[in-house]
């Protein structure tokens, strides 16, 4: 069986969730209680962000590609960045390693394709939000990318830092997450929302809104559950 | 900082909650919300518990010397096995590694003779009670381990396999195992019980018995959190 080495702790809330959703596929999949191994490589979360504010994208590479490689050294078969925003270099890292990397991204933006949406509201990080790696992705696809404005997406930051990225809900971030995205929806016409941060789904389901809600944590899993099996 | 590299899959459950707990664990000590960088191998259960029920130390020691040394490779300054059954090999592994492995049963067993306890009762998989190793261990420390009976031993083995081990609590499998704990404890003058199965933490508490009650996994997170600080 294939080995997924993933590289997690951005955050670990969600990379605590990816290793339980990747072992219950597997076993629903299989209809038995066995599981594949896999590897997880837990970052420095702090140092990372502060390469992407920074936009040192040089140090940014440098650390995801030291870190890939520990797993490949050991026998991963492919690599699962678990977390949207470090996909901003994913080109690049995937250019300086030797091992497959499944990109959140690409996986993403081909679900959406063939859900043929047309026009999709990215929510995510600040970092997500302002940099081009979505947005370039779904263009390339001929899909609309629309991202809140600047003080939607402080808005947005804050509810994700700190509170959710430690796995804390509030509900109060909750229908205030929902009412920026519903005025957004409604004013520009929108028929998808990416949840592009790998926390958002433990605050928002599908049901939270009537267009299609895409979490890319389940979609990155599918797609990782298909190279297993 | 130094690295942790856990051995886990052995269960999936307790290796996610091994991970947030050292992780909060170190949160909460350093009053940051930084966190170190560790490694999990999360291995093949089926296969180890099988070569646990077969006896077989050979594949066994193999299994756990070939999957500790590859977490080594890649810059592990310390292991920790997120398991107590396949700490019945835990010596002869020690002896094959070039790596230091935080053991969960002599940190544990340390910690009952801190707090002075003089005969305790061992629960866990019917393996983790069969075997000698908790009890050798305790017994060179002057303290008396008490194993439930083989009836007892089947009704705990079928507690924890499958539903708790899937992280499945039900609350009459709780009050059974209570009521098992509860009548050696009265018969043979216990003052501890061991919790000696990283997934007993998961259905029982401290508050739920009169005595000690030494949550092995609890023990095993504060000597990893020392290593690391």
């Amino acid at each position: 069986m294939k080995i997924i080495g993933i590289i997690g702790g951005i955050g670990p809330e969600s990379t605590a969730e990816y290793y339980k959703r990747i072992i219950n596929g597997y076993r629903k999949f299989s209809n038995t209680e066995n599981y594949p191994q896999l590897y997880i490589n837990s970052i420095n979360m702090t140092e990372m962000l502060e390469y992407v504010s920074n936009n040192d994208y040089k140090k940014l590479i440098n650390m995801l590609v030291t870190e890939i490689e520990k797993l490949g050294k050991i026998g991963a078969d492919y690599i699962a960045i678990a977390s949207n925003t470090p996909h901003c270099v994913i080109n690049e890292v995937v250019e300086k390693v030797n091992i497959p990397i499944i990109s959140i991204v690409d996986e993403t933006c081909k679900y959406i394709k063939n859900k043929k949406l047309e026009k999709v509201l990215l929510t995510g990080t600040i970092f997500t939000m302002e940099k081009n790696f979505y947005k370039k992705t779904l263009e390339d696809l001929k899909i609309e990318c629309i991202v809140p404005n600047d003080n939607e997406k402080k808005i947005i930051q804050n509810i994700i830092f700190p509170n959710l990225e430690n796995g804390i809900i509030i509900e109060k971030d909750k229908q205030l997450f929902k009412d920026i995205c519903n005025k957004i929806i409604k004013d520009k016409k929108i028929d998808g929302i990416i949840l592009g941060c790998t926390e958002l789904p433990l605050m928002i389901k599908e049901n939270d809104f009537d267009i299609s809600v895409l979490d890319t944590m389940e979609v990155h899993i599918k797609s990782i559950l298909d190279k297993i099996i």
